[in-house]
């Protein structure tokens, strides 16, 4: 399936054989993400990235990965207090800058907005995330990393055991991984979350259907024993207005648990922000020296698979690898001072 | 008259021959807007966009229109809360950020700041909009999307009967339009406002002193047959603070209107944003889908306007053409899917 | 000192060689900072600007200086409402924006974030103020500025005798720069402020340690006769909550007091905005076309500098010369109207 000229809306989008092709792009992009290649292949285009909700860190990344294409980016956060506070409709909108742009990224907190909008234009629309909706470049970036944390220890995503832990009720992330999840084989995925916060049961009925074993429990204790990835997240108590408790102690993932129900090649994943308040009962920062720990190379695959959607999208994949020439500015060998004791081991 | 080096602040400062050197360069830059050919003319030029109000589409329109051209854009529209609070003068923040860039482009809500502003540089400044006053480069957009719209159907400007709809008091788009087409010849003006909310009197002067007919009217079943310009107007609650009844119904511009006074080749424009809200008595979106709705190849027409205008301004118009190179991505036939029944018919 | 790879957090971390060899870079990217000539040694690079406080002329002349140096800008102001608020600590947003960018200038109003930030990447961090703290880039235009001034007539910075004037407990520009001019020799510093508003001791005891004369006194009549400079300064009332009264008259520096104390070529500089408001006793409007005023000279220096730092950190200052190709587009002899007496004098 081409993505070139499509819109980018949701997770269901994708087939396996396209997700493997935008990897291996992803893979080809990654010196130029890291600063150490450069390419130009969209000099000359413009990218719209059109906020209507604050994400600092979707932003900054989209961004950079079309400027690291060789694109500008225009942005706005402020269409909410113009055009359409005058009564201009979405649709009128959307057909307006899709004037001025080659492709629009876009961030809405209503969940149908994305999609009136996509269906006023013909350029390219990519979801930065619909409210409680989806957010797609999120979960390729997260199948991206996991496809590159078990190809490293020799393992691949097919015939996985993969522990999802926390909020599964609010967690969009963790649902648009469950559906690209489910375009694997043979996957075990515990859901391992309190039971007032459970994971959709379409979603469970989804991954059995595709012939996955799905198992539930409100135990990290019990679920995470065997796990090749532990995915983790945070309490959206932005997402849901009703007030539920924060999760138990139990849901620290800390050295402390890890130690007693972790393997050696354990992947730790967690789509950040984590909550590193004292009492936070979160991802633990007592793991950021443990090399099991991949939430940072996770956020940094933001880029490479950004580019490579990006590319992909504007049709320009087949140009890259030609493309490609050295960065002449300095880098450094690690970005964190913690990364070291992973990179020894694993190389970049 | 050559643009080289000049501020940018009112449509009075054009001249027919302008224009026509104008819109010539726009015709050149078009493949360059739509993204099918790139051109890198202004590489290293650095842009300031500084918006001391909101305004979204002209900010977006302007950096897409510099990006285009090769440059780089920064922007800010926080000014009001840092320098000027601490008691700076519009005159030192203006020398001042004159030091950064190569060309600014202001908007401010109280009409004599981009006069004040401009003296206090030599760097060109163009007026993106300044308070009830004046918005040039809309003025500019508007006259060169209509020729285009009367080219096709081999009409010209000079002759044409043009009819003006709406809140003619406070329409500052439609105020400069006057001036803009006055530089032309032979032309019916007609007036079709409620009788509140009327053309100024100066601008009817204006029109009448060189040569044209001007005709007034409340009513657009009497204003509008025969017109082979419809420009309509949204009402500007937000510039007048006196409460003015909303338009009555029959200033609403329909598909059932234009059946009975519209002719065949009738163009219709409007600034945009219009009010598409229940009860609203704007242009009506059940014309969307009718060739004579100019209103999104108007806006289109921004981009080439603005980098044709950028260009004459940085004193680059004579190195466009043998710097444009193709586009090497994916571009859409049609930019809206309503645009189709217009292009079939006439062609990009 | 190499630079290369340095996070830049203060005025400390400089010494004399370092120093000249900046500025002698910046002398060779002054015609890039004026847009006569073009260099794009940074082509690829992406520079993250991050502000989790307002400061729209440091962050537009970054943006600029960054810009001519051929690299790409995304910038946030909006951090504190988004991840910060889920409980994000600062270690890990540094370290997840730092796979976005090559290279990171922040400013934050509280001292001790940029260290923090600073201390959880590896990428390079330029300090853009931070609260009552610093702000080296600051510094290093003004002493730029300053060797340009004096280098016209013939002074050199050893040896000059320097008056700084006005609220020297507060302002934390003229801190960093007593820390800069310590670096040279032989120096006379006379701190002109009111009593209630002194240089801070350790200030004065870092200048006489290091063998410089140190004068104080509270009356800029007593102060001004024989400097080589007069840097003035404006309260900083934003900074410090206790109630002080605003300066008296006598530290309004005009035409008249210059007439009285001032020598043909005293250097008059203004770390800026100033407070042009009736009654506001801060350096007067009335000196803008006489050519020892350089406060605008001042500020344009700000381009050269940061594009001299900026090329430093990223290890690229060896590629500058061979890069430049002159500019195709238009520019204005001099930047401001006011600009011209001087530049008859002294030339570009």
């Amino acid at each position: 399936m081409s993505l070139t000229g499509k819109h980018i809306l949701s997770s269901d989008q994708f087939d396996r054989p396209t997700l493997e092709r935008l990897f291996e792009l992803a893979d080809l992009l990654r010196p130029v993400a890291r600063g150490e290649q450069v390419t130009r292949v969209l000099e000359g285009a413009v990218m719209g990235s059109l906020f209507f909700e604050a994400s600092t860190r979707t932003r900054l990344s989209c961004d950079s990965a079309f400027m690291r294409l060789g694109g500008s980016v225009s942005h706005s956060t402020g269409f909410a207090i113009t055009s359409i506070s005058k009564g201009e409709s979405l649709a009128d909108t959307s057909r307006v800058v899709s004037g001025y742009f080659d492709i629009i990224v876009m961030r809405h907190p209503e969940e149908q907005a994305v999609y009136e909008f996509a269906a006023a234009t013909n350029i390219p629309v990519v979801n930065g995330g619909n409210g409680a909706g989806e957010h797609p470049t999120q979960a390729l970036l997260d199948l991206y990393a996991l496809s590159r944390e078990f190809g490293r220890v020799g393992r691949t995503i097919d015939g996985a055991r993969v522990a999802l832990v926390g909020d599964l009720k609010h967690g969009r992330t963790v649902h648009s991984l469950v559906k690209l999840l489910s375009l694997y084989r043979d996957l075990t995925i515990v859901c391992v979350s309190p039971a007032e916060l459970p994971m959709p049961g379409e979603l469970l009925d989804l991954a059995a259907r595709r012939g996955h074993r799905v198992e539930q429990t409100d135990s990290p204790k019990q679920g995470l024993p065997g796990a090749d990835l532990v995915y983790t997240t945070r309490l959206q108590t932005e997402r849901f207005a009703d007030s539920v408790a924060p999760y138990s102690e139990e849901f620290r993932v800390d050295a402390a648990l890890l130690a007693e129900v972790g393997g050696p090649d354990t992947v730790i994943m967690h789509p950040l922000p984590r909550d590193s308040r004292p009492g936070a009962n979160d991802l633990s920062t007592d793991l950021n020296r443990d090399p099991r720990l991949a939430i940072f190379r996770q956020t940094d695959s933001g880029i490479p698979v950004r580019m490579a959607l990006f590319a992909s999208v504007m049709g320009v994949e087949g140009l890259i690898a030609e493309s490609l020439r050295p960065a002449t500015w300095h880098r450094p060998e690690y970005i964190g001072p913690d990364d070291a004791p992973f990179y020894r081991n694993h190389g970049a």
